[in-house]
C-alpha cells in the first residue's frame, strides 16, 4: 500500500488536465505548484489553447513528450472517463480528480460513473483521489492545491474529506507553529478512501500524529483493521461528521458519502482510543497538545494566574476533566509565600499571583520557576500577561526561558479581553518553543486531560508505539 | 432595595479614601472616574499628602467640605474599621471597599472584621460593596474602576465576583457591539451580596439581560426567592464556579466564598431556567444571542455555507442541539436550483453555495435573499467571506442590507483560518446591526438553541415578562 499510493505524495512530474485559461477556480493548482516551487516538469493540458499564462499547453495528455507521474484533472465531467482512459494509456501513476458532479448529486449516473472510474484505475494500474477533491498538500514534495500555503515541513498529517478545510486548518495551524508532513483532501473516494489513507499515514515515518475530518466510510471490516493498526502506532484525532440525520443527509450531498452507523463509530472510537472531536476548535485544541507537548503519563497540574476569577474556574475544569491538581511541596509553598504580596494573592494551587503581576512580571516569573522545581508537578498552566504590549513580550520571553530548562509541560493562556496578550504575532514564539497557547484554561485543561489519558492508555496497553519523541 | 442600593449606582459625589500618591494599583479608580468624566465632585483623601497629581487632598473624610455620597476605600486593612466609622459620621451612603486581606485569607480575624463591617454599615445607614472588589462600572453614571472602559451605555448587566473579569468581559463585549447598563465587581460580599445585586438588576429598567460570574452564596432561602422573581423578569446567564472540590477551595482563597452545594445550584438552574455556562466563551456566546437577536419562539434554521465540510458539521450541531433544520418551500428550492452552479453546490439545507462564492459574492447574497423570503424559516446561519478583505467587507454589507429588510435572525460565522473574514474591525458592522458573529457554526447553534429554548419556556410559562424588544 505504501508503494501503491507513493506517486500521490511524491510525483516526479505533473500534468494539469483541463486547466482553465482565465482566473477560474482550477487555476489554484498551477498557482499552488509554482508557489511551492515544484521541481519536476509541469505540463498544462488544454483542448485548444497553445499556451496559458505564458506556459506551453498540450491538447492532450498523449501529446506530452515526457512521462507523467501525476495528473490533476479538472476537465468537464462529461469528459472524465475519456481523460482517465488517456491516463491509462500514458501510464500515469496517480490521478487527482478535482471535477465534481458525481455521486454527491445523488444520481444513478454519478454513482455508476464513479464505479467505472474505479475499474479504469484498477485496469490501468493507477490510483484516483476524488472526484470532487483538492488533492495533496505536501511541502516536502512541493505540492499544494492552493497558493500561499506554508513551505515548512512538520510531522502532522491531516486527512480531510473537505477541500476547504485543508486550507483553513493548515492556515490555522501554521499560525500556531504547527506544520504538516502530508495533507489529503479526498472528496468522494471513488477509489482511494479513508482506510487507504489512514493506513498510509500510519506507516509514514514523517507523520507523528494524524488528524482527520471525515464524512463517509466504505468497507467497515477493512476500516476496523486499519484503525487497529494505525492507533497502535500513533495518535489519531478524528472529526467524524454526519452522525445525525441532518448531518448524514448533508454529507451525502457534499461528497456522496454513506456516513455509517453511529454505534459502530462510537465503539471504534472507544475500542481504539481514537480522539474524537466535534468541531474545528476542539480538533485544534487537541492537535496543539499532541504537537507541542512531549508524551507523559502523569498530568499533575498547577494553575498560575494573575486574574483570580478565571483561576477558580480553571480549578473546576481541571477536576471536571479528571486531572489532579498538584499538591505543592513544602519548599515550593514556603518560597511562594515569601515571594507573593500578602493580600490579593494565594500561594495554594491555583496560585493567584494577583493583578499587580501585570505591572511586576517578576511575580509570574518567580512563581513559575519555583513550581518548575517542584518534583510533584507535571504541568503548569500560565494565565497572565503584561500591562503593555512590550511587557507582554517580556512575559512571554520569561515563560520560554523557564520552560527551556525544564522537562515539564507549560501551557499558556491568552485570555479573551486581556488586551495586551491577545495578539497572534506576540504569541508565536511560545508555539515555536513547545508551549501551546489556548484562549481559556477550560479549553487547555480539557485537551490536556485527553492527551494524558491517551498516553496512560498507550503505556498500559504495552503495545509497541511509534511515538518518536520530538522534544 | 432599589433605594437602598441607589447610591452605589448613582452617587452625586465621591471620595477616594487612601488613594496612593504614585502609580500604584488603587490609582485606577481616579483614572477611571476622570476618563468617564464623572460630573460630581471627587475628593481625594490621603493621611499626609496635600495634593495628589495636582488635585487637592484631604487628611480625612471628615475634612471634606461638602457631602460625600460614595467612598471608594483603598486604605490599609488595619485602618478599615476606623475609616468605616468615619463614613458613618460623614453620612456616606455607599462604600466600595477595594482593600483585600479579610475572609479570603481563611483567618478568624478576617471573618470577624467582615462581620464588624456589616454591623457598622447597618448602624451607619450605608451599604458596603466588597471588601476585595473593584466596585462599579456604570457608563450612564460616569463610573468606572479602570480607565479606558467604553462610554457607551447598553442594556446588559454584569455581576462579577471577580474584579479582573469586569475588565476582560467589558472589553470583549464592546468589541462585539455590546454595551452595559451596570456592572458590579462585588468581591467578598461582607454586606451587599449576590441576592441583593440580582434583585436590583432584575428591577432595573435599564437592564434587559443579566449575566453573572459567581463564586459564593449566602442565604439560600433569600437567593431562591430572588432568583424566582428575577428570572420571571429577564434572562439570567450564570457562570457559577466552585462546584468541584478544587474549585470550591480556590473560591475560598479568592473571595472567602462558601460556594454552596452542587445539587442545590443544579436544581435552581433547572427550576428557574437559569442559563448556566462553564467558561467565558460560553457566556459570551449566549450573551451575543440574547443581546443581538429579538425574542422568537421558533428556531427553524437554514445553514448557508461556501465551504462544504463545516456545513455538514453545522447540520450535525443543529440536530444535536435540538434545533429544526428548516424545510425550504418549493419556491425557494426552485430559485436556489436555478441560481446555484450545478456542481460543487447543494440547494438543500445546509445550502452549499460552493467555494467559488468567495469570488462571486452574488451567490451568497442571492441565496440569503431567497431564504429570507421563505416563511418556513426563522434563522439563517451564514458561513462565508470574500477572497480579499475588500470583498469580505462587501459580503458583510450585503448581509446587513438583507437582514435589515427582514425580521428573521441572521447569525454570521467568521470561521477559523478563513483568512479574509477573521478580522475584528471588519466584523464590527455586523454586531452593530444585530447580527452576532461566532467563530464556528457549532458554537453559534448551541447558543442559538439555548436562546430559543429559553423563549419557548417563557412563552409557555405565561408569566408576565419584562423583555422589552430592542429591535
Amino acid at each position: 500500500m505504501q508503494d501503491d499510493l507513493r506517486e500521490l505524495f511524491f510525483p516526479g512530474s505533473i500534468a494539469l488536465v483541463g486547466i482553465p485559461r482565465g482566473l477560474k477556480s482550477g487555476k489554484v493548482f498551477l498557482l499552488g505548484l509554482l508557489d511551492q516551487g515544484f521541481a519536476g516538469p509541469i505540463y498544462l493540458i488544454h483542448p485548444t489553447a497553445a499556451d496559458i499564462d505564458g506556459y506551453k499547453a498540450y491538447p492532450s495528455l498523449l501529446n506530452v513528450p515526457g512521462p507523467v507521474d501525476m495528473a490533476i484533472v479538472m476537465s468537464p465531467k462529461e469528459t472524465i472517463l475519456a481523460v482517465l482512459a488517456e491516463c491509462s494509456q500514458k501510464k500515469v501513476k496517480a490521478v487527482i480528480l478535482y471535477t465534481s458532479g458525481f455521486s454527491e448529486l445523488d444520481s444513478e449516473r454519478g454513482r455508476s460513473d464513479e464505479a467505472r472510474m474505479k475499474n479504469l484505475a484498477r485496469d490501468g494500474g493507477f490510483r484516483i483521489l476524488g472526484p470532487n477533491c483538492m488533492g495533496i498538500y505536501s511541502p516536502g514534495s512541493h505540492l499544494a492545491p492552493f497558493p500561499g500555503m506554508p513551505k515548512t515541513m512538520g510531522d502532522l498529517g491531516f486527512l480531510s474529506q473537505s477541500g476547504s478545510l485543508v486550507n483553513f486548518f493548515v492556515n490555522l495551524c501554521s499560525g500556531k507553529g504547527m506544520f504538516f508532513s502530508h495533507v489529503v483532501s479526498y472528496g468522494n473516494s471513488a477509489d482511494v478512501g479513508l482506510s487507504d489513507l489512514i493506513e498510509w499515514m500510519a506507516r509514514d515515518d514523517h507523520t507523528r500524529l494524524i488528524c482527520s475530518y471525515c464524512e463517509g466510510m466504505q468497507d467497515p471490516r477493512r476500516l476496523i483493521a486499519v484503525l487497529k493498526e494505525a492507533t497502535s502506532r500513533k495518535p489519531l484525532i478524528m472529526w467524524k461528521v454526519g452522525l445525525t440525520e441532518a448531518g448524514s443527509r448533508a454529507a451525502a450531498s457534499h461528497t456522496g458519502s454513506l456516513t455509517g452507523r453511529k454505534d459502530l463509530w462510537t465503539s471504534m472510537f472507544r475500542q481504539f482510543h481514537i480522539l474524537d472531536v466535534y468541531d474545528i476548535e476542539e480538533m485544534l485544541d487537541l492537535v496543539m497538545a499532541f504537537y507541542h507537548l512531549r508524551p507523559r503519563v502523569k498530568g499533575r497540574v498547577v494553575i498560575v494566574s494573575g486574574p483570580g476569577g478565571p483561576a477558580v474556574s480553571a480549578a473546576d475544569a481541571a477536576e471536571r476533566n479528571g486531572l489532579t491538581m498538584a499538591s505543592l511541596g513544602e519548599d515550593a509553598v514556603r518560597k511562594l509565600k515569601s515571594m507573593l504580596p500578602p493580600t490579593g494573592t494565594s500561594p495554594a494551587n491555583p496560585i493567584d499571583v494577583g493583578l499587580s503581576a501585570s505591572f511586576d512580571l517578576r511575580l509570574y516569573q518567580e512563581a513559575l520557576d519555583i513550581i518548575l522545581d517542584d518534583p510533584g508537578v507535571d504541568a503548569i498552566v500560565m494565565l497572565g500577561g503584561g500591562a503593555s504590549t512590550e511587557m507582554s513580550a517580556e512575559y512571554i520571553q520569561g515563560l520560554i526561558a523557564s520552560k527551556e530548562r525544564s522537562d515539564k509541560h507549560v501551557l499558556a493562556i491568552a485570555y479573551p479581553g486581556f488586551v495586551q496578550i491577545d495578539q497572534e504575532d506576540l504569541l508565536k514564539p511560545l508555539h515555536e518553543h513547545g508551549i501551546p497557547v489556548y484562549p481559556t484554561p477550560e479549553r487547555a485543561l480539557k485537551a490536556y486531560a485527553r492527551m494524558i489519558d491517551y498516553y496512560q492508555y498507550q503505556a498500559g496497553s504495552e503495545k509497541e508505539t511509534n511515538l518518536f519523541l520530538k522534544r
